[in-house]
């Protein structure tokens, strides 16, 4: 599964949602019921995505719905909808700040918990290795806010990147990187994306059909990273047809998280043909 | 608030509820949406209980609500549903195994988990010290499930006992003891009920209105017992103006755990007056 | 996989194994390095293993060894045997209390850890956890020394005995009870593993080949057990196929630990045809 | 509580006691008892503060003392002394490394522990959530000689910064900026001040008169955080009298949390009234 | 260090402690500050024990103060005392629930835990390995109390005795069985002891001279057990000088754990003559 | 024992390890069985180690092996070759996860474990506080290729020198600054000491013999360290003798992480005296 871009969509606006399914090209689309969705049309947006998206063609997208903070009454309308929501295969969870496997377990769905919150950075562990967890990423305008400060004293932050890739692939999940608001400006977009790959971040998070193809494009693989997948592809399926989980290739220990690595690295040349 | 008796009574009956609420006199109410309802009554269970539960008078009962694991999708309608009833107290949540307090911060009620899972055991510190939690109970004949082992193996286990009796009491939390199944078998409830008040436990939940009245009698206070919660009470209270969290009462560490206890014996004597 | 009867055969001890291979019926065999070899002959029983286990016929047993404590130099020497032997399956640990899975990484074989220090006590939740740990026991003879206590005072504690059963439980694991030394007392051996099965232990085990018999009767399922298996079996494959990893069957949550424990049942009664 | 300035005065100094009392307007002072005083003044400074704190009018200052490190003699003595002192309101306990809560039960004066040691650092989350507690600060200079290094090192760094005010963000109680040592810049102090704010600082600790009001300017909210809290306080006030715990304010979720920064704010405005 | 019995002797009461240096022959002397001291002799108490114990000989006996309840002003008035007193060499803590450390490093003085509360059950891990802890015990009348619970149904307690055993070994300290209040008892008292010897307990806390004398006998070596701990300090010592922190005797690890048993046993033969 | 300098050598290159032990002055040399030996000659540098190390004079040095991760099966090996070899006092453990302290009992040999992993940061302080562990240091290259990201991005991570040197100082052992890979750039090696020294390191790893001389300089005490060394060394012994473990020396808390600090300092004065 690729995550290089995963775009935002308004749970109430239909004509986006028809246009992220059926005109854009990002790996994920999350459909939002959170923050881009007012109070009083939570009930609406419900309403339609239950209809609306069973009907469209995703096209091998990842359909993820974001649903409200499990500290709301928002957050129980919103699974007792999802789960009934066929081709949703991930539900983004915000705020997050503790086990969320009871939702993996009652909906049968993937998790991708965002933190955002003081505690969330402290909890993170206990986040990503949820069961059912597969991709973690963050916001920082909340995370701000949480702690009393500004959002242009933590953009920069190191403490949060930090973190947050390292919980991801210590646990063998994705770490997408999070939203660049200023949608006008594509080159400090791309330069964000950039940032963020050298980080080991897989892909970010969008808001902007303009913002996807540049994702998509600087989270792509190099030639470089595809003979080196290839590489520990079969050396490792190999190593698992003999019975071993961890082996030795040129001196350096391959498991099985670099062999998720390597695939996802193929997947994509598979895919883009 | 006394929990000498928390009387459960399935949620698709409508009858015993209005008799719960206008004929018993147990200390809680907990109308079932888990067990006792089958699969296919839980929505009707869910529309009758939205209905009754705020045009019955339910007289200082504390009325809770038994909903289902929320590790099933009924949760999530359950819990929909009973946020908005306004006479509901607290939620009992069944196959509790980690941290609640999103459920008391989403619905501004009160949390009373129950532990019957191998895991729950095993976290049960984390599970009673969730915020909103005020009492905690526990179920055997689950717990044996859990385990793969028989009821009758599980019931004498003083392990689980003396953990949830600890557990509760170390956050300041109300012990509750477990179901007595056998309701035909009034003078083993007693015994029952004595066995659980000599480990500290405030109280048993029950099944049938025959068991209300036991339970009441075995853990009201007795005359020694509301003698010392007077003493305690008057010298913490002065002990709080005179701006201590703790004194030494007779050479006794004498806090906010001890007043709490001596209070609620001092909450009966004024109901019961 | 089965582990009725586990049967400890001493790793320098060739007629003894052989026997286990080829006229026993134990479901798992465990050679052992660690105290049933005199450390003089520690190296020649690794020398005999390495030849004589691939040339043997282990007609579907679970093959073990048993290595000598991490805490002991024999242990590495013990690895750099096993994890060289094709047939074997499973690496049995003693005196465990610490994370276990980089063994199963180097190895690629399955973990049983045995609880058996006053620390595993303590630890045994990220014993159990480990990855590649399938089954875990625990030995009271060891606990006793490792506490200063007598065997005889140790034997019927309970603590122990919760605990190891809640961990494996808590984590989908085999909970495997404990050698019963006194090989002439067949009817105190079959009260033994009763009373084990009935607080959820899967099997026990043994030390000589009369034990293997008794213990394969008492844990094999009762009909009963087979039927509950065969619906649980059936309900939660159609959950999956549904897309769903835990469903509600007869107001009963059924997941994928109850679907581990019926799938073994039922292999069960295909393996004994 | 507004804790934009907290003035430190070494204990064993009547008169700048005096003015700190009468003349100056921190919103706390800390009366030092610990690195301000030499060893052999230690018990002088104790009387003297015994005496003269209670004569002294606070008028409205939150007075704090700090005591010596638990882990030296001087500690028992400075609390046996401080617990008797009245006024007193909060006592500052230096590199805090565990949970402070029994000196809040012992004293029944608030907690505000300073990290300043490499342990510190690891087991923040321990002191901040110790009963009682209700600021936090820190100490460069202790935590770079703590782990052997230099001061302008450590100056800089952000993982102190982030994980202090995240830890306390995270359980609801104050950040405060550390000591800014060079009295005589002024204009430093003013930046220093502003990008504490900018990262959820609430205030800081300040050690000379002329810093005070520097640190009440920078600390005080504007005008816009003011029409921000009314919003916050009237409505979760009403959420609260709804039965109701964290709402969702334009989309956002409203708690505890954004209750007591918005309290804080208001205070300031009706105490400068 | 011999802790076969430890002798409580109240702290105002010169003639008792006058007794138990000079006349008595427990392992332990604790003088006690806490219970047995009424508040309005607190003070006379501490003046007694800093003139009175300098000028005794205690003649080999570990002379221990218990201090009133961290959660008391008492505590550092008397921790304010004892670390002048040079002969003290232990201090025990009652409610003991979190790390003791801090205490060590102040007074230089061995700490003795109690666990006699259910947090302090809870916590006993983090009690028992606070650096400077070389015994632990236990009061189950304060427990009962603690969860509002009878005497009677706590002392049986397996739970409770399991984890202070296994807590205590596991960090290598010394486990201490509680009082036994009957003191006319005196072979009640003996089956005491013999049941708390075969749990692992090294000795025993007692309250009147006839307790001292049983106590000591009982958990004083066998024969066997002497021969026994010829042999581990012999290999021990042997394996130490050979640079080897852990050896295998017979089949059997022994380290550090096994040697200060050893040790313990051959250092009463010793003194014993 | 001073760490200034810890030379790797590659365990296969008899030559270098000649040179290392014979003509080189690092404080420590670290023989290589990992990233540095080809998986094909794992074997002959064991073999060539085990006969070579015993028969150099290694003069005063630390002699340590880096042996394979515990995830390989090389490790095993490893360890088993390690562990009869005399000279060796400490083994280094690359990619460091978890509880070492097991490998410290097989061995008696001390252990120097390397944060590289992201697992390993997020665990770092169950790595540093195995029993055994005398040293950390880690590695920014593997670590880099764990969370999937660059080299270039990760080498001025401040979080990663933040951690390991605060757990490093936390449990009082020595942290190590990583290699730099540069061997052409002498200037800039001093630099990187130098940033090293005023963060805390006492040493760092070095790979070629021109860095042995810088690192050595850059990382040895000053006048006025030894001075201060001097001071503390004189005060803690006295105050051990007084029966104290912690002082307060003009005012400042000393205890055994000072005074090992200081003692470090005396023995470089003293070797090189
Ligand atoms: C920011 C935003 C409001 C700007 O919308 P806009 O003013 O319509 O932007 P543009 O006019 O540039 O849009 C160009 C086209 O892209 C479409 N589009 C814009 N954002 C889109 C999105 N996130 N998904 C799908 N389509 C989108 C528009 O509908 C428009 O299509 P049309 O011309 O066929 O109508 C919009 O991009 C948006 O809603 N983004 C997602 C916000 C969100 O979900 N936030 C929550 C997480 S932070
Ligand atoms: C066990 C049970 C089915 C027996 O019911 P029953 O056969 O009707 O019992 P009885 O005939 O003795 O009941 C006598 C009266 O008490 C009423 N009653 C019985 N249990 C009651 C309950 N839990 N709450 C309220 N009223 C109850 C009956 O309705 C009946 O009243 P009625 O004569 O006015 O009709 C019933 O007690 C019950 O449902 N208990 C609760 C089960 C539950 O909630 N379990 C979940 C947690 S384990
Ligand atoms: C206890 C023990 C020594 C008794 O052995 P024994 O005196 O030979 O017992 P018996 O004479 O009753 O044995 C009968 C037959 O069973 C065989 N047998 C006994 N224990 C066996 C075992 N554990 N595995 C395989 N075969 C076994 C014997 O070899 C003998 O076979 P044979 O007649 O063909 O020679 C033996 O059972 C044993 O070694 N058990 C395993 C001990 C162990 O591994 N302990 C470590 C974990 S606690
Ligand atoms: C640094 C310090 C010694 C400088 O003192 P100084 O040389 O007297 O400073 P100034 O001459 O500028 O002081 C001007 C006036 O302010 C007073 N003053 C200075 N610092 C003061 C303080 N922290 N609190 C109250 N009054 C103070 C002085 O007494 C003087 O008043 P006066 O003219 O009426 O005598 C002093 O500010 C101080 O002690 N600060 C607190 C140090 C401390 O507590 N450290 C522990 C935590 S890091
Ligand atoms: C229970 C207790 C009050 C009984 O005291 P008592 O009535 O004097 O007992 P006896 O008359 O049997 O005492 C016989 C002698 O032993 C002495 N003695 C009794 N308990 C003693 C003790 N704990 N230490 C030293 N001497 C003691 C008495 O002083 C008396 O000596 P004397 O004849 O020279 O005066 C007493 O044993 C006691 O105080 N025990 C300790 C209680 C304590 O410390 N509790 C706190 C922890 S639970
Ligand atoms: C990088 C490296 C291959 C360069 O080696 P090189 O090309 O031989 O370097 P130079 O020619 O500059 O060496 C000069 C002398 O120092 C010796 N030398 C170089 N590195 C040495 C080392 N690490 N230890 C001991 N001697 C070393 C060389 O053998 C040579 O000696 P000689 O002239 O007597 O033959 C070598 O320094 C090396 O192997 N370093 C250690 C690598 C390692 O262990 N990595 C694992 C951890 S990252
Ligand atoms: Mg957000
Ligand atoms: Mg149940
Ligand atoms: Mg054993
Ligand atoms: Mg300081
Ligand atoms: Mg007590
Ligand atoms: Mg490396």
């Amino acid at each position: 599964m690729l995550r290089r871009s995963q775009l935002f969509v308004p749970g109430n606006n239909e004509r986006m949602i028809r246009k992220a399914a059926l005109e854009l090209r990002p790996d994920s689309v999350i459909i939002d019921l959170e923050d881009a969705v007012p109070v009083d049309e939570k009930e609406t947006a419900r309403k339609l995505i239950r209809e609306l998206l069973p009907q469209l063609d995703w096209d091998g997208k990842e359909l993820c719905v974001r649903v409200n903070d499990p500290r709301t009454p928002f957050f129980y309308a919103d699974i007792d909808t999802v789960y009934r929501i066929d081709p949703v295969k991930c539900i983004v969870i915000p705020k997050a700040e503790f086990d969320l496997g009871f939702v993996y377990k009652a909906t049968g769905r993937e998790i991708e918990p965002l933190i955002e919150t003081a505690k969330g950075l402290l909890r993170i562990e206990d986040v990503v290795r949820s069961e059912g967890v597969t991709a973690v990423s963050y916001g920082i305008a909340d995370f701000a806010l949480s702690v009393g400060g500004s959002l242009k004293a933590y953009e920069p932050n190191q403490v949060i990147k930090t973190f947050v890739v390292s919980a991801a692939r210590a646990y063998g999940i994705d770490p997408i990187d999070r939203v660049y608001f200023d949608i006008k400006n594509l080159e400090g977009f791309r330069m964000d994306c950039m940032e963020a790959k050298s980080l080991g971040f897989v892909g970010k998070q969008v808001i902007h059909p303009s913002q996807v193809l540049v994702a998509n494009d600087v989270f792509s693989p190099s030639e470089e990273e595809v003979n080196w997948a290839r590489r520990i592809v079969e050396a490792y399926e190999k190593a698992v047809r003999d019975g071993r989980g961890a082996i030795n290739l040129d001196g350096q220990l391959v498991d099985y998280v670099h062999y998720k690595l390597a695939k996802r690295v193929l997947e994509f040349v598979r895919q883009s043909g």
